[in-house]
């Protein structure tokens, strides 16, 4: 193929690839405008619109004519390094769609819709039975797509895959087993000493100076506002339309400071990973991000490693202070990075700590395994979830609310999610060690207000490679090495030392 | 063809129709997003996906299937009556887009969004020659359109019948001639009297009471807002994705009461007409409105004949008193009453009085036949303008900005569209009158606050028909005749007269 053949062809690539970007995109619009502003009585139709889109969007995407085109340039010689990896990433994912009919896409789009309601009412009512039904169709239709990919050893390998390329049950459930004597001792230890203050957090905090003070706190991030915007949701989340379109949303508590704060954070650690994939491969897979994973290492690492390290804590605490003088004028730097890293087994997820997060992981990723491979009912969820929060945390649960309803994850259909948020963590304090050990005084820096570099080196290092490399191989360009859990557990135990002093 | 024969067809054009639909109403999302709250950067990629959805939205519509889909069915007779106007008006419709080719869809919708922005730039530098170029561009693609389209005598009746089926400039010059003539007495005899005084309006309105204050307003007249919701954006306007979300944007301008009020009533009657449209047809044309003339007609009737009234004076200056003791403390009635009814020429259509307000249509409407006619050169525009405004209202227009480039409706492409504004003030005040002798004390109804029972005579007189009939059938099903501008220059004669005592 002569060189001119091969611009040609790479065009008309491109043309459809931003084609199919423009469609699911859109749809992700419509998703943002259902999570923040749209009228109660606009939702059914929403749904399906966005089902609507989902659909066509997958048409596009498996029609033979781009499996032809993508064929002819894989078979060419002229491609770049980059175009060849675009190119041959689109082919893998265009023989993994193939494998889903449309009438599979839409309907699983349209039982998402519905359980998605289901889970709402559910969660109001308190009662799981609300939700089950919804739900065992929906694993119903994941344990078809999981076959319809085909998979090796267990069917949540497929699942899995789909949000962390090349995870498998054999990799996380090694990881899971080499972290969870060292966390439960770790825990151990904390639970002998007395336990951290942090009822500061919960007094009452004034709505609209949290949100002023949750946005200068994201903007001196490097948050680009000119990029991105931030909204009241009651999930927080981040979406993005294009590089230059990445919005965030957070919730306040007015009782409690740390609801917001941290999710801001952890928000714009995700929304600055966004901000800096390359506008230039928009809808390619060099313009995406490497995974659910790598994504959630960027959340995570600024949420933690940054968020609540004790040079953040000399840089905001001030300035919070200056916002909440009558909450927090009396308390110390001290007291306040001791009780903003407080250690207690508890009941939520999303507001758990940094070490007993990945207990909640753990009972999730069992879970789902269970379910996909038809080794639970559905309706055996709640019994299980109270059982083991008991076991590994001591923690009784009161109610499904604060149970196995509480997160929405399930009724998007997401199973293979979870264990993404844990692997993010562990990825995240390699990157981090490996980010201080090339930034010179990166804590002064912090501690300043600085942390330009951090996002530089990171932009570097992860955000500007897209889709290039899976998880494990993005690892191993930035660190030499692969996923090595001791990073994360060296990080908690130094920490936890030195706050709980033993 | 037997009767289940003609079931499975009209499901299948349901179906398609539906999910044309979706993608339009898609795109619409995109555009309310658009105006509403896209971060700056993110506004190219935004115009690309805008333009990708009108193109995949007009291969659906244009596709040879739908089109023998339509034909099987116009040819069978078990469709009911509704049935097949929704079929016969699709067909319509189908021959219409059919002149287009995809490529042109998309071309125009770029080129749209290109002079939408170098209007805006136009606009900041107060310079026609900014935006001259992209204009003139759009103009020589909406002649290819007028082309595409065919016509007869005049290439602009094929732009007029794309936003009112029917209207031609036969039809207009011989409205605006007859019409010219009676209200320039009219404002002669205005001019005679003393001035109003409308100072009042014009003092420090804080912005969060106007807002709340709007939106009392539009909820008691009948805007389901859990149908709907109310926004801020640069131009006021209504845009649906289907009957159950409809919303609404206003302005607010904290030194002129008046800029809000009014236009959130306008945009209310257009919102309420959209959300009085039948959702079980939603993607069908009973489920459209009628025209764009129709739906002026609507937002017409509730901003004058019921916002400007008298009776709705005495309902909310009260109101508007509560929330402003200290500047409409001291108005009397009478006052507020004259105030807002104030005649007088200016420069800006959006707020113009209901007398001169025609003229600026006029202007407009001459521009539009004699560019789309070529007979004027885009670089004339801001001669032609100043100097019609110098003779038909004595105003003197200092820049483009407060000149030719007020209106946005340009830089969408929008030719054809001012002369409904006229039109559909005509037909409000035909409706209004014949609403009036059907139900008993109105004025005593609109005083008291209840406006239900004129919302109900809308509801059944135009929302609930659709686009079964076009403006014209519309007002002789209605009133039993035809347009007659006689309504509209004795309502103006009467309230005058009352006002300025002549």
């Amino acid at each position: 193929m002569t060189n001119t053949a091969t611009r040609s062809l790479y065009e008309d690539y491109i043309k459809e690839m931003q084609t199919i970007a423009d469609l699911r995109y859109a749809s992700a619009v419509l998703q943002w405008d259902q999570e923040t502003y749209l009228p109660p009585k606009g939702a059914p139709i929403r749904g399906q619109q966005i089902a609507t889109l989902s659909e066509i969007a997958h048409k596009h995407f498996t029609d033979e004519k781009l499996g032809a085109l993508l064929q002819e340039l894989l078979a060419g010689d002229k491609l770049s390094a980059d175009e060849k990896r675009n190119v041959e990433l689109t082919w893998q994912d265009y023989s993994k769609q193939k494998k889903f009919p449309s009438s599979f896409v839409r309907t699983l789009a349209e039982a998402v819709n519905k359980s998605f309601h289901s889970w709402m009412e559910a969660r109001k009512a308190n009662d799981f039975s609300f939700f089950a039904n919804d739900l065992a169709r929906l694993i119903e239709l994941k344990k078809q797509e999981a076959d319809m990919l085909g998979y090796e050893h267990h069917p949540y390998n497929a699942l899995l895959d789909d949000h962390d390329k090349g995870a498998t049950v054999q990799l996380l459930d090694g990881v899971f087993s080499a972290i969870q004597q060292p966390l439960k001792e770790l825990l151990g230890k904390i639970a002998s000493q007395p336990v951290a203050d942090d009822s500061f957090l919960r007094q009452h905090y004034n709505k609209d100076k949290q949100w002023q003070f949750g946005l200068q706190v994201v903007k001196e991030l490097g948050y680009d506002m000119e990029a991105g915007r931030q909204d009241i949701s009651e999930h927080p989340f981040t979406t993005n339309f294009n590089s230059k379109d990445v919005r965030i949303t957070t919730r306040i508590d007015e009782n409690d400071l740390s609801n917001m704060v941290w999710s801001c954070i952890h928000e714009a650690g995700h929304a600055l990973y966004e901000q800096g994939l390359p506008l230039t491969e928009y809808g390619l897979p060099l313009g995406e991000p490497a995974s659910y994973t790598i994504h959630e290492s960027q959340s995570r690492l600024w949420e933690n490693h940054v968020g609540r390290s004790r040079a953040f804590c000399e840089r905001w605490l001030p300035v919070l202070q200056t916002y909440f003088p009558e909450q927090l004028g009396r308390v110390s730097l001290e007291q306040f990075y001791k009780g903003i890293n407080k250690v207690e087994p508890s009941l939520i997820r999303t507001e758990a700590d940094e070490l007993t997060y990945h207990f909640h992981i753990m009972i999730r990723y069992e879970l789902e395994k269970l379910l996909i491979g038809g080794a639970m009912n559905v309706k055996d969820i709640p019994g299980y979830w109270n059982e083991q929060y008991l076991t590994l945390m001591g923690v009784k649960v009161p109610g499904d609310k604060q149970g196995c309803l509480q997160d929405v994850h399930w009724s998007h259909g997401s199973f293979g999610y979870f264990p993404t948020y844990s692997l993010g963590s562990y990825y995240a304090a390699q990157f981090y060690s490996y980010a201080n050990q090339s930034i010179t005084d990166l804590n002064g820096l912090i501690k300043q207000g600085n942390t330009t570099p951090l996002l530089q080196w990171l932009r570097n290092a992860v955000h500007q490679k897209g889709r290039r490399f899976t998880s494990e191989e993005l690892c191993k360009d930035i660190c030499g090495e692969t996923l090595n859990i001791e990073y994360f557990t060296g990080y908690l135990l130094g920490k936890y030392k030195d706050i709980y002093n033993f």
